[in-house]
């Protein structure tokens, strides 16, 4: 351990004595209910038993990075400052692609350098970004899972204090993949089937009329303020509680009724 | 704060400390794997970061107030005194329905006043019922997602010993809107497609033929206890472990073998 | 309390406080994402507060005893030592099956005796292994659901340092019921649908190419060390996360592709 580390070490101890405070690790994947996510928990038990796993979502659609980094953005706004969040939506595990930790104001991001932090980037203040030396974190690592073998030992290591100079380099975040996202592009679907769009509602007021087209198709629908300002079955658009445009159906899935996915770009009008 | 309120709080904190015991904060939704859930976690987790949350089940059928109210009542029956429940089951968030608390022997429940607490109702001794006033929670909520910008508020806010009274105003228990369940309701399928149905089982005897139709089906089944009491793919009825009627095919699934669906009411005749 | 037990209990007791440590409780189920698990976790919460429980896995495929063995063992590895593992994929619950406890060098395993252990006894020194005597833990069990009225009562009790005596008696290793699974047997589908196959990679250097046979399709592979060892949408064949040889698409499902399902035996050649 370096002398100059002993401050930051020690500032730790007693800030967690203090506050009795326990670090929240919080995952976002593409696992699905499989135990992968349980193999994290239990890496990150072994080196830290006091951290406290939270599953920020596992439901990534496999391999979606953008997905990825819309959840990840969105969900981690609701968590205490100083959580440290694992993202493991990583088709390119085991190649060249590097490791990394984002220091925020907010917390640390870790995961792999494809893009996934592209809205963290966007909207904090990046304070630090480290590419792990994999090497130094796990020698005997697989190459088929990082999120157990890299970045679980990682996040339990910043949640014992460890600082990311003894097993990384700081780099540019400049030097960092990032993603495009596309003016009225659907980033996500929720678990009722709601369009959540890449497009901001400044321009929209309670009670427009909006001409809302995706191919072939085209509906026109309300402009509202939520679910139940149409009856039940009918469309409604809104500024949705992740702060963009929402379209939905009232008791019913629109991704199901128009055949919406993930990355379409819709047409937009007000009418 | 109000004076009268000190010897609470301080008993609470007292109370915290002696015992040692974290106050759990369970929560019921419709909200699938969803990253909503996440968000109500990181929320309480900012308010009081000692909390403990545990996923009571997301998986209820979208907008199914019904199936909420009986996975609530019957989930809760196993955790303990003291726990914080809440349901977000809300289709109609953002109207004029409205939040609530109830306190019961048993614990509190917070979540919106359209039957989610019915069974609650029925089941344990209400001591409080509380309209939640919204304004003095959050001000700057979003119309679609109380379980988020109200709920998980409240939940923290219970957690922390807080008074109801500070805001929410009291209402009698008659003054909530509540659901009928009709008699042979199927009202859950659980993870197996065992269907469980409102009915005792005190008329059936271990060994009854029982005659059980739905629409043009009709099978003959043995009142049994257990699955194992019939070979692999036989039906089998039984007293559940929720103490209610329960339908099997051993080791398959009668939801979809009789192509059932919740809410559907059966004729249950002994022979 | 036998006069004997009382070192193991205040030696447990100072341990807790010294190492301030708690106890952890895995589950692995076939309750997909219903609130059975839950009714595990608010049992367990009941009777010691203090334990931490982590959901190892709830979903394995229904009745799939030998996909619960595999996933209890290979994510058993990655907890800390002194974890307590409750297993339940019990479809011969409520008859004469037995329920256990395995003690082995790295913690305790809590379920029904129908092979759900057969590879925690292959892998692991078990240290002793005890009949549940169920009256002594429940007398108000229900027939149909042990996971919460035995083995959940069970494992809350474990994690308080109690002695398995008090409510069961020892029995042989030989006695128990155990699984057989065959080489080259499909036995797990990660949530990518990649194949995991029991096979070790003894035999196999990277760039070999193996030809893997189901039925009647038959494929070419190159044996890499990852998915983008090959182009997107081509076949691999890997040492996988768990040691044992797997067959995935680079970011797709093999699963689907081959419609490849659990328990099949694939011919697997090097040319």
């Amino acid at each position: 351990m370096d002398s100059h580390q002993l401050p930051r070490r020690l500032g730790c101890f007693f800030i967690n004595n203090i506050k009795n405070m326990k670090s929240i690790i919080a995952i976002v994947s593409d696992f699905g209910d499989d135990f992968a996510v349980a193999q994290l928990v239990g890496v990150i038990k072994k080196i830290n038993h006091e951290a406290e796993v939270v599953i920020l979502a596992n439901d990534i659609s496999p391999f979606n990075i953008g997905e990825g980094a819309f959840v990840l953005a969105e969900g981690s706004k609701y968590f205490p400052q100083g959580t440290i969040f694992v993202g493991v939506i990583d088709p390119g595990v085991g190649t060249s692609r590097r490791s990394l930790v984002l220091e925020t104001d907010s917390g640390w991001y870790v995961g792999p350098d494809n893009g996934l932090f592209t809205l963290i980037i966007k909207d904090q203040r990046i304070k630090r970004v480290t590419v792990i030396h994999e090497d130094k974190i796990n020698e005997t690592r697989t190459a088929t899972f990082h999120g157990r073998d890299v970045f679980a030992h990682v996040a339990a290591k910043l949640s014992l204090g460890q600082n990311q100079n003894d097993w990384g380099a700081s780099i540019q975040i400049g030097e960092l993949n990032q993603l495009k996202f596309r003016d009225n592009e659907i980033i996500y679907f929720d678990c009722y089937g709601n369009a959540k769009i890449n497009q901001n509602c400044d321009r929209f007021s309670f009670g427009d009329k909006l001409k809302i087209s995706c191919k072939s198709k085209s509906i026109e629908v309300i402009f509202g303020k939520t679910f139940g300002d149409v009856t039940v079955g009918d469309f409604v658009a809104y500024k949705g509680s992740n702060n963009c445009l929402e379209l939905a159906i009232n008791q019913d899935s629109v991704r199901e009724k128009l055949g919406l996915r993930l990355g379409q770009i819709l047409q937009i009008d007000k009418e």
